[in-house]
């Protein structure tokens, strides 16, 4: 692959969430915002800037998500007794988000992310009900 | 340090796997393909198309190795209730990839690859055996 | 946005511990790494070359901190019968290290990293005391 000039598009969505801890996919933003880059080689990032949600990435299937807020809820279970709830009652929603992270990345070859069948995009609500999630989607390459 | 023309570099992986969870080492493929790429300057990524499998960066010692698979199954225990495995009976692949997640990345500086001595880089197969399992190297800079 | 020259800028912190599990707070040096490398718009990793130790990104909060470290311990906890030990008695810290990961990201836009205001970074020591850890803090874009 030859040289080329870089090119780095930024897209923000703004997203509501209506429960607690809640899966919101956003998968088509995600290829959209790479298909209307302009970019043909390179990486695509989707990160959250905020400290109790989380970015994922995997199938989209509803027992699967069940399984996944299961999962979430037994490794970080909220009526427990964190040194961070006199301050804010939501230490289980930041525990959970450190563990998850903020960002995911798929690399982008020939136009398009390199995504599998079973790999969608998913904002994770660990602190909701919130009106006003962000998340930023970065393509940056050639 | 000054401006430069981006050079994007590709390489896809297929490997298979024997059991059904597994880690198998591909550091010798990463470091290969950073050296080969005449990138300087950048990031490589490391990243699997698949919704069980992850990509992680640890010490390779055989003791570990069968800790991380331990520790993954004390976490994501197969033999459990989980709503997607009235679809298919693998929801605990799926929870541990999401926790793992399926990419990581190392910074490239003097056209290396910057690691530490006990840092290599797995394929953790979490559904197999498989035939064929597919790993995206990318190294992007200049 | 047009397409530009890409520009990489690195800078190694070389930081020490004082406790066997800690987190040291980053964030200022990320923070000036970004607004003194003249990128306008890209990505900045920070990534540390260790298997005993993880960047993570939440919010500085003293009660928090606790809070990370007992979660840590719990599903990470140090007297266990690890196979790793039969080498090197720290397991534990090569586990949490595997699933915090080595490595987080912010996207850079308008010379600022995009970080929520409750996004802190921090080098997460699992096996200290150390003299001598390193974070990279590499800024890569247009």
């Amino acid at each position: 692959m030859g040289a080329a000039l870089v090119v780095v598009v930024n897209k923000t969505l703004t997203l509501s969430s209506s429960q607690r801890r809640q899966l919101i996919d956003i998968t088509d933003q995600v290829v959209n915002c790479v298909e209307v880059s302009g970019v043909r080689e390179g990486i695509c990032t989707i990160s959250a800037p905020h400290a109790t949600a989380a970015i994922i990435i995997n199938e989209h299937e509803s027992g699967l998500a069940l399984d996944i807020l299961s999962k979430i809820d037994e490794l970080f279970p909220q009526p427990s007794r964190y040194a961070h709830n006199a301050i804010d009652d939501n230490a289980d929603a930041h525990l959970a988000a450190v563990f998850l992270g903020h960002s995911r990345m798929f690399p982008v070859t020939k136009r398009k992310i390199v995504r599998g069948t079973w790999q969608n995009v998913f904002l994770v609500e660990l602190d909701g009900p919130r009106s006003r999630r962000e998340v930023l989607i970065q393509v940056l390459g050639e």
